[in-house]
């Protein structure tokens, strides 16, 4: 009883102690500043880990020795979808899309049950890319024409940490905004064609000087101007998509569409590129890494609408459709190529559907809210990964990953975790356990989620804490439990009792790292310095 | 030009003509009185789907030659259970619970995403059984303490059905009342310890003459008497489970405990009981059928509400997961006594979750509502079947089916479709072809769901009509897509404008039909007549 009681004592002070400065055991790889959170989970589970590391390192190793070089890496990410709108049929089936080839990689590879993003698009490709959340640099909104903010060039991102080890392409969306120094191509990858805005800035036809009557979202002119008297509220134009190389300047606009015609030849175009760059570096002694961020959604396209001759049918279904087909090929092409064993493919929305534009994107299936909610719906999305080397067809992991794990996790693979800055805090985990030892040998228990500039949501095993949502439930804190309570419809009452404080023991140190390392700002000033417009759009 | 005209001419033409009476091609297997939609489908897809059956039929008989008989039929019917809380990990890891042999029966066998219920146990129960919806034998809500009430002796249920030719045994929960006629041993079922009620009226304890403050739910003295003058409203006493013999009178009262451990001993029995008829029978030349619906939820159970150990820690988790112990068990018995290649197992809810009691029973992922709601929630179940002569493993099935399919189901992979009454309508489909040839293989585009004694919707394809929602929509009539809207909250504007009469002209038939073939009245008198009290209970 006595012995009961000391133990007991011990653990509560353990979790008063447990600071951030924990004093770790084994050490951290690539001596990174992780997020407080993670810095406790290693001081608990480094030991542990560090083993499993030299284990997983060793099949690494030979894995690089049978093939000859490290596996290439390719990551598919595209817009707005809800978990279970496509892959496995048990889900599909009940509300979701034709995608055969994305089924097929559910079938052949892994399923990832608790991918987690951030709410909308550029943050959560800046996450991806940086392996910080995106309020670190300040890109905390999908930047829109003409925003004059970007990416800042002090932000390192994977094509930089991989860079001199591997080929490193970009095709499609980036999404990081309109400022030089936040360019692809001058963000390290050697080669990208990139839009600084979203597809919809490729749809909004601004560019055609001769038919005004043009585009599907802004004309300059379009509108009744009876109480008109400030021109410049309406911008006359604005850029697309621009291609880069790095070290060669200066880039070139590569499409800025003035009718649906023209947008669908530039992605035509960017995707003949994209398979060019896996056909070039296929065979070389370096192994290549591909960032085919897809333009997804062809809003413009009104014959697209709702006909009702197919299951899911809707603007949004034929474009996925048409995506769907593309991963096919891609595929395809890997296995022509004699490369698909080797080859890591990540395939993953960027974050939950625009519901209030149903049925177009807007199906929240298990889950409440959609694109730039915390709730699940925003921040939950399908996620498949084939290797098929490692990775054993049909798996199911239900390990919480962040989009941001992708940057260390394809650090690790590629054997350049020392490349990772340790200057600045580091909010991605490496999970090369979970894609190498499957279910159960995740690395996070944890994500926090900004909407903007705020903390939205912390997600701790399976609670979930909400900080802006409205339900009448408690003074200023909502707590669910996500596995009873998927769709955050039912507060917890007894379960807040001992949650409130720990949800605010881990906010609190969160909030103390940031001001020992303070946000970056987002890069500000003129937009498209160093593009050539192109003379004939 | 004028071909085409003429050919819509005819479409619509046809169209109108598509009355009950159609002067069908091929004839109906066992000249049943199908449900009127049917009789359409036949008229149209009849020719096909004889000449499927000749196919089919080959494949059993060869089936029967390898395994010197017809297949052992089980059904395993359960409480109260969402779609996707148990079954592949892809849904139960976003909330489900552990149930790992169910796992392994999705994994093994085939998984139906389209499976619909009664909205309440006992039509569904009685549809499973009867082959009809339980409103034609006016079974129209689950029958309570003391009902009077019950099942009408002329219905002719599956087990009158295979009777002769197969070994019939029923365990557990049957809710088919308290009426003489309609006990299970009376509606052909050769051996049977089956409920009057459901499992609450096993867990009243009001037996317990002893101790007055035993019940879960009623106590006849538990309650404030101030403004009491009728004693007669509180009934003294019930009875529970009863326990019977084809053609052996009197019954005899099985078990109605008086304390929790009783009702968990009783369980306990009747679960040796359903092994030993397996046992029994797995080496006669008749192959059986066996229903076991097993008691779930055990609500008494105090201690087993919501420790905070496991992922789904409610009574209802606790509950489920010692059900799953019990099917993972009759697996391995199968599989012990060299039967499981030969046996069809049929696992599945009997209808969607009490939601108003989260977290108990309470969620309802994809869906909309739950139990007594006609919305999917409360009609659309997790089911899976394994049979492994025939069914790959993993397989998936996206057809819609219905719990009274079953009925003719299993009389014809029973060869005593010539069996199933031809004076009455029948609402179940031979769905055969679908167990035996896979997705895309079903007979069945509707289901008419009633709530109580009226038609509630009725599905036609993916499109759905309700008859008694009130979202504000349209003036009395609600229309969904289930496809892109599985939870019916966004009233279709489009497709009603062509929907509608079509739905009417569905109704209009049914109700035709239902004035030339009157429902049958509920049974009702006495209870428990042939039924001998235990003395020590």
């Amino acid at each position: 009883m006595l012995l009961r009681f000391v133990s007991t004592a011990l653990c509560i002070v353990a979790a008063l102690a447990a600071l951030p400065a924990l004093a770790q055991k084994a050490h951290v790889p690539g001596g990174l500043v992780h997020e407080a959170e993670f810095q406790r989970l290693w001081a608990a589970n480094g030991d542990r880990w560090a083993e499993e590391d030299e284990e997983i390192q060793a099949k690494l190793d030979a894995l690089e020795k049978r093939f000859g070089k490290k596996p290439n890496i390719i990551h598919i990410l595209w817009d707005d979808m809800r978990y279970g709108a496509v892959g496995h049929r048990l889900l599909t089936d009940v509300s979701g899309y034709e995608a055969p080839n994305l089924q097929r990689m559910a079938e052949e590879g892994m399923s990832l049950t608790r991918m987690y993003t951030e709410p909308s698009c550029t943050p959560t490709r800046v996450a991806a890319a940086t392996g910080r959340l995106a309020v670190r640099s300040g890109m905390i909104f999908p930047i829109f024409p003409i925003h004059r903010m970007g990416l800042p060039g002090s932000e390192v991102t994977i094509a930089e940490v991989v860079d001199d080890t591997y080929h490193t392409g970009f095709f499609e969306k980036a999404h990081f905004g309109d400022q030089e120094e936040g360019y692809v191509h001058n963000q390290g990858w050697d080669e990208a064609i990139f839009s600084l805005y979203n597809q919809f800035a490729g749809q909004g036809f601004n560019g055609d000087a001769e038919n005004q009557g043009y585009s599907i979202a802004y004309s300059p002119d379009g509108y009744d101007k009876k109480y008109f008297f400030d021109d410049s509220f309406r911008p006359l134009d604005w850029m697309w998509t621009v291609e880069g190389f790095e070290g060669e300047a200066p880039a070139k606009e590569f499409s800025t569409p003035t009718t649906f015609e023209e947008y669908q030849q530039a992605n035509a175009r960017m995707w003949e590129r994209t398979k060019q760059f896996v056909r070039k570096h296929a065979g070389s002694t370096k192994p290549f890494m591909l960032q085919w961020w897809p333009n997804l959604y062809e809003v413009a396209d009104e014959s697209a609408m709702r006909p009702w001759t197919t299951q899911h049918a809707t603007a949004s279904a034929e474009s996925i459709k048409r995506m769907d087909a593309k991963i096919g090929e891609l595929f395809a092409l890997l296995e022509e190529l004699g490369i698909a064993e080797n080859t890591i493919v990540v395939a993953m929305a960027d974050n939950g559907p625009m519901v209030p534009i149903w049925p177009e994107t807007g199906q929240n299936g298990f889950f409440r809210g959609g694109k730039n909610d915390v709730t699940e719906g925003g921040i939950r999305v399908p996620a498949f990964v084939k290797w098929p080397a490692v990775i054993e067809p049909g798996t199911v992991v239900g390990d919480i990953v962040h989009v941001s794990d992708l940057f260390n996790t394809f650090a690790r693979i590629a054997g350049r975790y020392d490349q990772i800055p340790t200057d600045r805090v580091i909010d991605g985990i490496d999970q090369t356990a979970l894609l190498v030892k499957g279910d159960k040998h995740g690395r996070r228990d944890y994500v926090f989620t900004y909407k903007g500039p705020a903390l939205g949501s912390l997600v701790k095993q399976q609670f979930k804490r909400h900080f802006a949502l409205s339900t009448g439930a408690l003074a200023g804190a909502e707590f669910f439990d996500l596995y009873k309570d998927p769709r955050e419809e039912n507060p917890l009452m007894a379960e807040f009792l001992w949650t409130w404080a720990q949800f605010d023991h881990i906010v609190g140190r969160h909030r103390q790292q940031i001001e020992e390392y303070p946000h970056t700002p987002v890069a500000r000033g003129v937009p498209y310095t160093g593009v050539e417009r192109r003379a004939d759009p």
